[in-house]
C-alpha cells in the first residue's frame, strides 16, 4: 500500500499545502489564504478542509496517510507546543484540533524556519553530491533574520522552541539604534532587507547620496554593476553576516550554511560577501564551511513538514 | 548479571579512570601519569593495563563489561574519529587498538569537553530538581574557554567534532592583541583564568597599579574584598562571559548552562558578574537561561565518559 504525508507551511499571508508520496515526491501543491480575522481561529478548519479535499480528489484512504507536518510562524517545543504565533494571533496551543478534524491523524508541528531547514537539507541546498549533510545550518535574509540548525541530523529545538534564533546575535556593540526585539545591535539590523537599506542609507549618506526609496535589491544590483559607494554597503553587509555565520561556526560546527530568503535572490555577491569576512571570525577548526544557496524557495517549509513526518516514520 | 563500565578522562598531565556500574554509580577511580614520550604511544597501552587491573581486582568477567566512554584533548566525531591531540602528540586515530587491548570491549571515545558536558548534565549542575535537563550547555573557564552542548539529549559533536568551541566566539572587534589561535577579540582573551589577568593588568595599570604577578584568583579575591579596580575587572569579564553565553542562547537555547573550570572556583561572584549582563545581550525568547556551577570538579569527563556507554546501551 503506498503511503503519503502533507507538508503544510502557514504564513502571515497565504497557506501552502504539499501533498508528499513516503518517498518525498511533491504530488501536489494548494495555496490558502491565511484568515487572521478572530485571532487565526479559522485557520485550522481551513486547512483540514484542503487537506481532505485533496485526500477526496486522490482517492486516498485513511491508511495511506502517514500524518501532517506544518510550518508555523512561532516557537513550537520539540513536543509539539506552538508557544504562541503572533502574527496569526494563536496564544499557546497544541495541534490536536487539527487532527481530530483529519480522524486522528498525526500532527508534528514545527516552527517555519525551523521547517525550512528541514527542507532544504533533505532536498534543497544541503545535498552535496547526492549525499545529505546532516550539520547545516540555514540562514533567512528576509523581512527579518531567522534561521535553523541541523547537528547530527537532529533539528535542534531548544527549551523553549527558540534554537536558531540567530537574527539577534549580538554582532555590534556600537548601535545606537533599536532592534524590533528591543536590543541593540543584532544581526538583523545589518543583514535583513530592512537592514541592508538602514545601513544603506547611513553609507549614501555619509557620501551626501540621498536615498530616497531604495530597496535592498536596488542597493546589491548597483553594487553589482560596481558602484563603489554600493559595494560598501554589500561589504558591511557581508561583514556582519560572517560574523553571525562564525558563531554558528564554533557553538555547532555545521558543514554546509544555506542562505536563503527574499535578500539571497541578490544572488552569488552575498556568498561572495560573506566568504570574504568568514575566515577573520571563524575559528579555524570550525571555518571549513561551504556557503549555499537554498534551492527550494518558498517550497522549503512544506517540505520540511514532509520530511519530519517522513523521518519520524523511519524511526 | 550485574553490569559495568569505565570513564576515562586523559589529560596533559593525568589520566583517570573510573568503574561505574551500569546505574551510574562510581564505584572506584584510579589515576596514572600521562606519559606523553614517543608521541604518546604508550598512552592507550597505559589506559589497557590499568582496566585489565581493575577489572581483576573485582573479579569481573568479560561479559559484565559494557564498555568505555573516554574523554581525550582534541575532536572527535561522532563516528568515533579523533582527529588528533595536539597535547598527546596524537595524529588522526581510532580507538579500535584500545578495544583489541581489551579483548574487543566496545570504545566511546569523545572530546574532553562534550564528556565533561554529559557528565555535569547526568550527575552534576545539569540536575535541576531531580530532573536531567536535556537542554545544557558547559562552559570551562581554565587556562582556556572550553565548552559542550547538548541539546534535545544529544551532544553536539559537529562537522569536524568542533561544536561547542566557545572560547573562540569573537566578542571584541577592537582586540589589538592575538588569541592563540590566531584571531583577535576571542571570549577567551578575556574569560580565561590568563584572559582574566590579561584584561585586570590592563584596568590595574588605567589607575596606575602595578599589577606584577597576580592571578586570576587574586582578582576575583580582591574584588570580593570591595576592591573598585578589581571589581571593575569582574565587570568586564562578566560582560563578555554573558555576551559568549548569549550566542549559545540564540543558537541552542538551553535551559541550563553550567559554569565550570578552575576560574569559577571563584564561587558566586561570577554568576552575579554574568547575570548583570546576560540579558542585555541575549534574545529575550532565549534568555530564561539558569547560570549554575559545575559540580563534579574534575570528575565531569570520567562521568561523562561512563555516560556515553549507558546511554548507547539504553538506546
Amino acid at each position: 500500500m503506498e503511503k503519503y504525508c502533507f507538508g503544510v507551511d502557514v504564513g502571515g499571508t497565504s497557506i501552502k499545502i504539499g501533498l508528499f508520496t513516503e518517498f518525498g515526491k511533491l504530488l501536489q501543491t494548494e495555496q490558502i489564504p491565511t484568515d487572521k480575522t478572530e485571532n487565526g481561529k479559522n485557520i485550522i478548519e481551513h486547512i483540514a478542509n484542503k487537506i481532505k479535499e485533496i485526500i477526496s480528489q486522490n482517492h486516498l484512504e485513511p491508511e495511506q496517510m502517514m500524518g501532517v507536518g506544518i510550518g508555523l510562524p512561532g516557537p513550537v517545543t520539540d513536543e509539539g507546543v506552538v508557544l504562541g504565533c503572533v502574527n496569526l494571533g494563536w496564544q499557546t496551543m497544541t495541534m490536536d484540533s487539527l487532527s481530530e478534524k483529519l480522524y486522528g491523524t498525526k500532527i508534528y508541528p514545527l516552527n517555519d524556519a525551523n521547517a525550512a531547514t528541514l527542507g532544504e537539507m533533505w532536498q534543497g541546498g544541503g545535498i552535496i553530491d547526492g549525499k545529505m549533510c546532516k550539520n547545516i545550518a540555514f540562514v533567512t535574509l528576509g523581512t527579518g533574520v531567522g534561521g535553523g540548525i541541523v547537528a547530527g541530523g537532529h533539528l535542534l529545538y531548544g527549551a523553549n522552541g527558540g534554537a536558531g534564533e540567530i537574527g539577534h546575535f549580538p554582532v555590534n556593540s556600537h548601535e545606537t539604534e533599536c532592534c524590533t526585539c528591543g536590543k541593540k545591535g543584532c544581526l538583523e539590523q545589518y543583514c535583513s532587507a530592512t537592514g541592508a537599506v538602514r545601513i544603506g542609507k547611513k553609507i549614501l549618506a555619509s557620501y551626501g547620496i540621498e536615498a530616497g526609496d531604495i530597496t535592498a535589491k536596488d542597493i546589491f544590483d548597483r553594487a553589482k554593476a560596481g558602484q563603489k559607494e554600493y559595494l560598501e554597503i554589500v561589504d558591511t553587509f557581508g561583514r556582519y553576516l560572517a560574523k553571525g555565520c562564525a558563531y554558528i561556526a564554533s557553538a555547532t560546527n555545521p558543514e554546509i550554511i544555506v542562505i536563503g530568503g527574499g535578500v539571497s535572490m541578490a544572488g552569488h555577491i552575498i556568498i561572495e560577501a560573506v566568504n570574504k569576512y568568514f575566515k577573520t571570525y571563524a575559528f579555524g577548526p570550525c571555518s571549513n564551511v561551504k556557503f549555499v544557496f537554498a534551492k527550494l524557495g518558498n517550497d522549503s517549509g512544506m517540505y520540511g513538514g514532509a520530511y519530519t513526518v517522513i523521518e519520524k516514520h523511519l524511526n
